[in-house]
């Protein structure tokens, strides 16, 4: 790690939680340095990365900045090997990572609201997200794609809960519209929002299974399309899938679904 | 709803996350009213209440302490019938809800603690089980229990998941009890704890589809086991499973597998 990074970020190539965090990391300018835990052999099992995250799943991220603070109760950091990692914190599942940052880093409101009532509505759709769109998705490529059996109940059944989450966002974003305005809360852009972009990135890879590869994401769900488009325009945004496109060559493809 | 009555918590009797949020009000000793809602005539996709929560799902809770505030960029108040919501907060997925309450309510920190590396700990606790325990369990009570199809590969992944879900938390609290502490966070009890007492509660239902019947809770993870007796022997805990027992016979057999 270089002088110049102040948090280590541990993900996979093509784990969409961990570039979930990259997202929140890179529209607040933070720098970071990413590690990708080899999944295939097993690494987010080792004992020194399960030291650091005893969920043993990505991602997690080391804040270099909070170095002095020790989670004392902790029993994670003991021979974890990590140079310069001064512990610091822990942060198992990309939703908490996004209200320590957002809290800790975004002093401003660049991409988050102050008042205790706006910050609900955040982490509300923050909650739908990680307990919604971000699990059921997952069961969705498990059994689409990881499983080799096919079990077509299963696959319905995630298919169902997949189109779901977008009618729920898509009814959304169209009363929004009827009000003048285009983000999920606060009438701006927030870590709300961005908390469903990578993994509208993978949806178009997702949707191509749906009725035989007929199903039009752009059609079905509009004003998601146009939401998860302004988006991806973004410099950080941008930034992000580009890396993870070239990290990725298999999944070139995504966005197309969405044009 | 009564002059007495400060919240109106909108749930399901057999709904795991709507008991979760009964009782952290019952923790900060909250008076509530509890409005249940019947899945089998579709009431949660009623638009009555869909505009309350477009997610269309329990639970939801109305804050009348909090009358005055009105999110203004919300679609979901208009037509509501529900007599004296002034409208207020509107709050999808019990994770949300539960950020919610401690924040606004329990300012003297009865379930929670107060620095921002503290809250993050409970946060990251109470994202594992949101978007863990939570949507792990469901799926596995869906395809154990719901239905019909049997479906081994798709019973196997979540019964998996189960132990899995388990397996973090007894080493966490083995830890725990090495630093002479029983709780998740701060060596006391918090609503990341308290989190997770619900589902366990459900847990030996699901349990019961192990090992062909045999697999014991207490004999598989005896840290979690004492953890739970712990919280369920809390008067606020009792008081919320009693009710839940009481609206539930089908399910009094519940806690057995703890013991």
């Amino acid at each position: 790690m270089s002088e110049g990074e102040n948090f280590t970020l541990f993900s996979t190539k093509p784990s969409p939680s961990g570039w979930k965090v990259a997202v929140i990391l890179e529209e607040l300018g933070l720098k970071y340095k990413t590690t990708y835990l080899d999944l295939s052999t097993g690494e987010q099992k080792h004992p020194d990365y399960t030291r650091l995250n005893p969920n043993g799943q990505v991602p997690a991220l080391v804040d270099h900045r909070n170095g002095d603070f020790v989670i004392w109760w902790g029993p994670f950091v003991a021979g974890f090997c990590l140079c310069r990692v001064d512990l610091l914190i822990l942060i198992r599942d990309s939703g908490a990572i996004f209200a320590y940052l957002i809290e800790k880093y975004d002093v401003e409101g660049k991409i988050s609201l102050k008042t205790l009532e706006e910050k609900t509505e955040m982490t509300q759709w923050m909650h739908f997200q990680s307990s919604g769109q971000g699990p059921m998705f997952s069961q969705l490529f498990y059994f689409g794609w990881r499983l080799q059996e096919r079990v077509p109940v299963a696959i319905k059944r995630y298919q169902d809960e997949f189109v779901r989450i977008y009618t729920v966002l898509e009814g959304v974003l169209m009363n929004r519209e009827r009000q003048g305005q285009q983000w999920l809360v606060g009438g701006k852009i927030t870590a709300a929002d961005l908390a469903f972009v990578v993994w509208n990135h993978f949806a178009p890879f997702l949707a191509s299974g749906l009725e035989g590869g007929s199903f039009s994401l752009k059609s079905e769900f509009p004003h998601v399309a146009a939401w998860h488009k302004q988006m991806t325009e973004r410099p950080a945004v941008k930034h992000v899938l580009d890396e993870l496109a070239a990290l990725n060559a298999d999944l070139a493809m995504l966005n197309e679904g969405w044009r």
